[in-house]
């Protein structure tokens, strides 16, 4: 199944992924060569507008050092608006129900998390961008279970380079069309617990749109789904990580027998440290371009896949969240937490992406957990409770 | 001044950065597109063979996701070598002065860190590789004044491939040289206490030669220095600061006056978290591909600024090491280490080459901070001493 779009030769899965932050107009000289949407402020029928830029100071500061940066600020909002889309669409179309879907998604885990939490309450911002789209980032920090707990959704509309649109290219090899118009929305949570026991667990679910390529009206438009939900422990509970699986599985037979194999290797495979040859934790499901089915069905499924997170992971948090530990127990969890940083920073293509380009910063960085650790050369002794976790992170696991 | 190699399209600096720690050679699928080198074991012509893989283990979960992933194993060493070059040369090539330079400012730096610690010891590991070079890598973790403190020196024999040879392309377009031999030898420290009123100190000299490509007898051998010193603090002492850009200007001052002010501002720039819109720390010097000036003059030059860093930063130690500080002046702290992550992980040319090319991860991650934190939208209050660091990062100083 080849993605719809292929989005540049450096990149080796599909854009929709870098856009569970939304990226904002930005020309640097030290942007990255090849990116895979490099919002373009070059062209003046942006749907971007460069407007102010962040601050004065700051400005003169990012221009001495990269060249005049012009950074498309988001505007705080004071309330959260009914809707991010900007076209008035019929709440119909798969876009407006998409978006109310993880709306919808966000508040439900928020509730949940912070039901079992017992203390902490999630910090709201919401915020817009005068070209359309905005979001809503939720953070809980200090809980009683959770150190870091953060829930995101964003509307992003943006622009993409036409090399990045593959069916435009394929339509007509002399074709030069313009940039290409694009829409994504997503869901994207990091909650991080205290507890060296509770696992932490990602989740991200997104929807992309692109429009005909300007001045190729003829070309086709493109739509796909992407996500996944991700379980990363410091200690294996046999039985959680099955209860988890399981959840996943469960979810992903509804639709299609073969995602469940599909998706769980594809999860295995992206979520690893190469340098490490270690995986970040015990996987989960993970997909990307996801568009050689039923829209409709697509649509249900990654709703289903976002309403099967609480399910999967709270009775697990309920196990474990008070569970004794001690500070070598600790210790090593920040060690985990440091390998996730490592992920994060160095492979995670949202993260890599939105941080190159301009994107909210505190959105996308609230993946990362309150605190890490990483200690010279820290091998778990063969057999250990430590020993046993990397091992599964080295040789992943059939769960189920 | 044209650095001597042009190493990649995607490479904005010279590849002697890129040395710090040995890179093996791999192959893989998810090797970047344009690494500076890709240590080649597609020709059979290397001087980097293939040998034995890291383990069996190891290997076989990495082939599973990456396609075949051969890693040219380093050798612990139990003890330290009187050389690691491989050439019975003559003791007064500039290859040999190096090395013996490197050595003697690892021997003196931690001697002065473990006096100054008084109580921490550096464990020391060394290593050699079958096709030549080696290192020693000294770690001193947990101390009375460091958490973490890594001093390595590393001597790596390598092939890059010919595109990243500018002076064979400039020599014949239609010459098609083989892989070109490299030589690199470098020391690289990072040293992070427990105070946050003590500054963390980082610090790498590097020594690089090529020799001719293969099959282009005729095209002209290169070399350069690389190097800097630089300092992050999370609380600004304006007497350290200028103490410690003052034996860098008096230093650079003895070689050239331009020096200190290219290489202030060369720091400032390197060292720039370009999502933040600030710097890791308050600078220094920095300077790579240098070699437009007399070769002995610039081995006298990088022996003295080796030399200067423990005039420049114990000092300040003993000064700060011992100061009371408050949870969140600790956490503040934390929280600058964060960025020294997301410095290291995200833009780090050595750190970041290394990664990718399977160099030996304990050394390179040695950088790391033994603990860091990350906030959800921290900002100090306007006015505090936390503020006025922050400024600093943005905004750099001249503090002589």
């Amino acid at each position: 199944m080849p993605p719809p779009i292929a989005l540049s030769a450096s990149s080796s899965s599909s854009s929709s992924f870098y856009l569970l932050t939304p990226p904002t107009s930005s020309s640097s000289q030290r942007i990255p060569k090849t990116p895979p949407f490099s919002a373009n402020n070059r062209d003046r029928d942006t749907t971007l507008p460069l407007t102010a830029t962040k601050t004065l100071r700051f400005s003169r500061r990012r221009s001495m050092a990269c060249s005049a940066v012009s950074i498309e600020k988001e505007t705080p909002e004071a309330q959260r608006p009914d809707t991010f889309l900007r076209e008035s669409s019929s709440s119909s179309s798969v876009r407006a129900r998409f978006e109310k879907m993880i709306r919808d998604a966000q508040d439900s885990v928020c509730k949940a998390i912070e039901a079992a939490d017992g203390g902490g309450k999630f910090k709201e911002d919401v915020w817009s961008r005068p070209g359309g789209g905005g979001g809503i980032s939720r953070v809980l920090q200090d809980g009683a279970v959770w150190e870091k707990a953060g829930v995101n959704v964003s509307v992003v509309y943006g622009v993409m380079p036409p090399e990045a649109y593959r069916a435009a290219k394929a339509a007509s090899a002399d074709l030069k069309p313009g940039p290409v118009p694009f829409f994504a929305a997503g869901i994207s949570s990091v909650l991080h617990p205290n507890n060296p026991f509770a696992p932490t667990l990602h989740f991200n679910y997104r929807y992309f749109e692109t429009d005909s390529p300007q001045d190729a009206p003829g070309a086709p438009r493109q739509w796909w789904f992407g996500g996944g939900t991700d379980l990363t422990p410091a200690y294996i509970f046999e039985e959680d990580v099955k209860h988890f699986h399981s959840v996943q599985k469960k979810t992903c037979d509804k639709f299609d027998p073969t995602f469940y194999p599909r998706f769980k290797k594809w999860c295995d495979d992206y979520f690893y440290i190469k340098h490490r040859g270690e995986r970040r934790g015990l996987g989960g499901i993970f997909f990307d371009d996801l568009n050689d089915y039923d829209q409709e069905m697509l649509l249900s499924f990654a709703t289903e896949c976002a309403n099967s997170v609480i399910p999967a992971y709270i009775p697990i948090i309920e196990k474990r969240k008070n569970t004794p530990f001690t500070d070598r127990q600790k210790a090593w969890q920040q060690l985990r937490r440091g390998r996730y940083v490592e992920f994060n920073l160095v492979y995670d293509r949202g993260t890599t992406f939105g941080l190159k380009t301009g994107g909210r910063i505190e959105s996308i960085l609230v993946s990362l957990p309150l605190t890490a650790r990483w200690e010279y050369d820290h091998k778990p002794e063969e057999g250990s409770e430590e020993w046993k976790l990397l091992d599964a992170c080295i040789n992943p696991k059939e769960w189920i």
